[in-house]
């Protein structure tokens, strides 16, 4: 393995009933409250209700950032900016999934940064401070809950963008599995997809000698797999709600990634797509990554072989490298599809049309990925291979 | 699994030469550093110089405190103490072994409190303040590098106590795999059963559905059951020190211990046996450690029978659970004795006398461990079953 810094100062609070815990986890950040959320279904379950009155106990005055969309959008980022300077906000809560805390961030960084907050996706700026901010998640999906990293959409140009900072680490978040009990069959899956994608981007790696950090790996693959059906089976199964809703944290809290040279060619490619028809992420991802793997595998293929056989438990005998390897990406595409996964773009409603602009944006700062090192031609190729 | 806290600000930094960083490390924190060691170790290797000339690249004033014992003692964490006092030290840095970090870690908290460091870990007082604390890692074993727990020996009262405290966790720690070329096989190899006592301890529990926790901590086992004969075979096989070294630090850093009740039982009974003979913590668990599992296996079996056939990969065809989880112990012990463990408390000229006084010792607070609780007579029978 390579070197490495791992410093994750983010404080986790997971069990049932854990927003109790709110008020005193916000009090020390001050009184004044952004509240962000997406689109009410924190006001359907109550948790709008729990969430007010914990913050009303240590006389917190709230102000709201409703509406983040679920690729959230540059332009409500900077209504919260707003928010912050007009209202002298001390500290950010984020109640909801992925897109909500990844919208925060970006309140979170915008807020302390005098020029235009879309300046650190497109590395024009470095992030030197933020506002404090704090979670309760709603999904299994993102990460977005133990780590400093946030995706940003800009409508206008049709771009999807990442920053991350150690600035933008969640003081706390909340995890409470009940909160998830209503998540719909289709977004469970995205976040299936999402969580066993963030894994794949930093298992799939050249970088020799870290099997600590490929068992991590393969654990959280294999505690997916298994729950994620017991998930979709039964909504409100807490046990499997729980190790979902772990396994997404660790999937994205640096865990994995230690010392490792990771991809993200996939997540590249697939910000191309959802930025222009805005898909669900998740759905993409179901899409792009089996197609990734069978245009990449021969660049490491024992990597693949270990991957088949240790977590789709492919039987080696007999069969060569060649054959184990494709018989895991066969299996993965297979459960994608056993869970309700689109495995293909015409699934989601998208031809050809884009595909040459979408290899071009995805490859604008040169080639991305690391397992391969994709060019245009190599982004058109999997996108082809995705119709 | 249960409801959990996690909240490790410790920041790693880990790989070859990262001991470069130091001064940069230390430097928030003030400029009167106490330097804590072992038994000079760190002066032969050169050690010793590196750190000095990091501390004097920012102007540091060092003041020390040399010749921590392997069971560090309570007298020389009060000659730390005394020294923090009188020179006004800002930070405490500790270079070497478990032993040096849980002395520091007493050093620190005991520099903040009035009365007695030792109040501390007979649960007379609660830890509310700490000198901050860095260290730089000498050998794979512990974990102390990223938790907020310590071990003392009252050598007067031969008593071995433990204590835990977030304010004791470490600002940052080093962890250069080089540094651990040097270390001898005998300690080697104390270290390997020191990790996988760790994750033992965390392991085997009767916390139902936290598939996660148990993947990682087999992760663990198997990356130092396979590093571990690497690095004896070969001292300076740089991917098998760090990846024990990795192991060490996740073995006992929150993650695999998140919502589990957790057991501490053998590391309370090697406790009252090192304390009266001053034996090395890693050869008294491996002795004492499967002896135990003997003793409780049949407590929550089908835990014993996972841990045989994933970390020993147990072939279960035609046998009995009792057979499966016994192959499973067997194999651990086989494993212990291989790497050159001691097997009997004999082999350590530790005989029958103490051992009455041991298990009352390790009972005087109540039952021990959670796995099966364990009054007097039950220590004692697994210390009989260990002669």
């Amino acid at each position: 393995m390579n070197g490495f810094e791992l410093h994750n100062p983010t404080k986790l609070v997971f069990g049932a009933g854990q927003v109790q815990q709110l008020g005193k986890l916000v009090k020390p950040y001050g009184t004044r409250v952004l509240l962000v959320y997406g689109g009410g279904s924190i006001k359907r379950t109550g948790l709008y209700d729990e969430v007010l009155a914990q913050l009303e106990s240590i006389g917190a005055i709230v102000h709201e950032l409703p509406g983040i969309e679920p690729n959230p959008r540059l332009t409500t980022v900077k209504k919260g900016i707003a928010i912050c300077h007009a209202e002298n906000i001390d500290f950010i809560l984020a109640v909801g999934g992925g897109s909500v805390l990844d919208a925060a961030k970006g309140v979170a960084v915008g807020a302390k940064y005098d020029g235009d907050v879309w300046d650190f996706t497109i590395n024009k700026a470095v992030i030197r401070d933020a506002l404090p901010l704090g979670t309760v998640l709603t999904l299994a999906a993102t990460g977005s809950e133990m780590n400093g990293n946030a995706v940003i959409s800009n409508w206008e140009t049709k771009q999807k963008r990442a920053f991350g900072s150690k600035y933008a680490y969640p003081k706390f978040s909340i995890l409470d599995p009940k909160l998830t009990f209503s998540v719909p069959a289709d977004q469970t899956v995205n976040g299936i997809v999402d969580i066993m994608s963030h894994v794949f981007e930093q298992y799939f790696s050249l970088t020799p000698d870290r099997p600590l950090q490929e068992r991590f790996a393969e654990s959280i693959l294999l505690t997916v797999i298994e729950n994620g059906e017991k998930a979709l089976a039964n909504g409100s199964d807490y046990g499997a709600r729980a190790n979902l809703l772990l396994a997404g944290t660790y999937a994205l809290n640096g865990t994995i990634q230690n010392g490792v040279v990771t991809d993200w060619a996939s997540h590249s490619i697939e910000h191309e797509v959802s930025a222009i028809y805005d898909i669900a992420h998740g759905a993409g991802l179901a899409i792009i990554f089996p197609n990734w793997m069978k245009y990449v595998y021969r660049e490491g293929i024992s990597q693949f072989v270990q991957f088949a056989v240790r977590v789709w438990n492919v039987d080696p005998t007999g069969k060569s490298d060649d054959e184990i390897a494709l018989a895991g990406i066969e299996a993965t595409r297979a459960y994608f599809t056993r869970i309700g996964a689109p495995a293909t773009l015409a699934d989601v409603g998208v031809d050809a049309e884009h595909l040459d602009r979408m290899a071009e944006e995805a490859t604008q700062f040169g080639s991305i990925g690391s397992f391969k090192k994709l060019g245009k031609e190599d982004v058109k190729a999997i996108l082809e291979l995705s119709l």
